[in-house]
């Protein structure tokens, strides 16, 4: 046996890297527009801005529009049920749907994946979740990076980051500072606890009441709790554009709010100008399953829930009252469960939970 | 004491945020260009791509450049020595050197870092290294997140990614495909490892060998090798935008490759067309002490070294023989050391290191 030391033998598998990139060429090339240039070499992924008749679209003054999150601690209820298909979905949704809060369309997305050991069965699959999900978004996923990192995460364990970057006209950017009292104030409906908010969600079912992710429960229709937990984030792209699109974007609808980390309560205040409040009815709209379970199971205060979940509430538009109706019709039609979920009124940027 | 659960009893430490986000509000501003948007809400980063004479440049067919990465397991050596101010230079140049490679100039930088805890003071220096190698490759840090996720990181475990977003005008693509016989291969010295091989880096220094970081090694003019292992990755932006400056990117300059994992070896073949391959001369640079020290302390083979590690060259340009002296004469003009190392020849996209 040699005594010359390797990359190989330093635990670095370069040919798992060659058969994931195989793996993954399908699900990514699925997701490339007609402005995405394809150059060999992969040092870096091109989007073409040229304004010409090749595309549907071109931009006057645009403005870039870019935002990076991660899923936090869901990747951990993923690996536990060895389910890995889903929360690609999740990665693109935290990004893209905070850059619609400006009114701006997602152009491109690149990912960062990170594990203890790369396995290119595992990655193809997150990998595909995350093409899918670009592809409901309208979105080219031109661009990633792996990278195998034992020392850093442990047996099984990953991380992954989303990056997206859309345009938005500079006279359309939807600014959320033109709210005023009487606007309407419209929620869309989550599909449960989105991608925050999971490390309570880990302390109330596995650190405190001892659940395990593979039993059914009563409360939530049978499903089992893990199944539930790990419903991928909603993604808002294609109802809040088609809203834009028809109501003419800065006029009539006056805000927009990604409902993440704080709740309603401390997103909303972020696109609220000064003099306004928003007054939430808690009975407007109808709560999934999850949170009177997890807030029975904690327990947990109500307030805190307000604080910490979405309560089923996962994006909100702030519109004039003349066309809050159309606006929900037209999410509907888009798919898009919605309610009017309260009103705008005179206050101190705060946000009242009736 | 009261039995509801809480998202802070749960671990998560919003007034650490807070801090945070006050701590790392100068870095952050102090990379903004005039192109930057700010706009309250902070949803996500904005940057205007607005023809107008605000600016000292407008793209006529603007063609946007993207690339991700990590900085890998040199984020153990950063936790180790628990110096934190390095390893933000290592995660722009990571990505802006790849950009550059197209010809490329950087526009704007987005960060994610993960770790077990949040801890505002570490965060602050690390997101100041991130700023100071932004304002130097002249991008803006317009977004980031910082997520705490103790489940996936040890304690002091952390990771970062990187992402980055530039432009090039469609006509002046460096696209790799130009290379020919007799054109001359220019090396821009490293300033070490780099960011790439690392786990090989950790095997020869401290699994085999036992090595301290912390001990002046003889042959590293008495450095400590914690301190020559962290020495961050060279930014190249500037000298290389000013050779494309000055010789007027597409028809002088053939080709570039940013030289990360792989080596020479495995990254110059990225941008050579078929019927070409690179001979590169080994004794026409001068290579770092480490090098060699690295080598003989695994032992690794000669050949192992040029397939993993830059061996002293961090990036290539492929010039015309006509332009060689006059680009080595830019880039040393402008502070970054370089060789003519090799050249060009009829071959099958080969690397030959003689």
């Amino acid at each position: 046996m040699s005594d010359y030391l390797t990359y190989q033998s330093s635990g670095v598998n370069i040919e798992a890297n060659d058969e994931m990139v195989e793996k993954i060429k399908g699900s990514v090339g699925s997701t490339f527009g007609p402005r995405v240039m394809d150059l060999h070499g992969g040092f870096a992924g091109l989007f073409s801005l040229e304004n010409s008749n090749n595309f549907s679209k071109n931009y006057k003054n645009p403005v870039l529009v870019s935002c990076t999150d991660g899923v936090g601690t869901k990747v951990m209820l993923a690996r536990d049920m060895c389910k890995f298909d889903t929360v690609g979905q999740d990665l693109v949704a935290m990004s893209v749907n905070d850059m619609i809060v400006l009114g701006a369309a997602p152009l491109f997305f690149l990912d960062y994946l990170a594990a203890d050991e790369l396995n290119p069965e595992k990655v193809a699959v997150l990998v595909e979740g995350i093409a899918a999900a670009c592809r409901e978004a309208g979105c080219s996923l031109i661009g990633g990076e792996t990278a195998e990192m034992p020392g850093i995460y442990s047996k099984n364990d990953f991380d992954m980051a989303g990056f997206a970057v859309g345009v938005v006209e500079k006279d359309e950017i939807i600014k959320g500072d033109s709210a005023e009292p009487g606007d309407v104030i419209i929620g869309l409906s989550s599909s449960g606890v989105h991608s925050n908010g999971y490390s309570l969600v880990r302390n109330i079912c596995f650190n405190k009441a001892k659940l395990s992710l593979d039993s059914p429960v009563d409360s939530l229709g049978g499903r089992k709790l893990g199944e539930v937990l790990l419903e991928p984030t909603k993604l808002y792209v294609q109802p809040v554009l088609a809203v834009l699109e028809e109501l003419k974007a800065a006029s009539e609808i006056k805000a927009m709010a990604h409902i993440t980390g704080g709740g309603l309560v401390g997103n909303i205040p972020r696109v609220l100008p000064e003099g306004t409040k928003a007054v939430i009815k808690r009975k407007s709209w109808e709560k999934p399953d999850i949170f009177p379970f997890l807030q029975k199971t904690g327990p947990v205060e109500e307030s805190e829930m307000y604080r910490v979940f979405n309560m089923g509430v996962g994006f909100v538009m702030v519109v004039s009252p003349e066309k809050a109706d159309k606006a929900v019709e037209i999410l509907t039609k888009n798919g898009q469960q919605a309610w009017q979920i309260g009103e705008i009124c005179k206050g101190s940027k705060e946000v009242v939970i009736q």
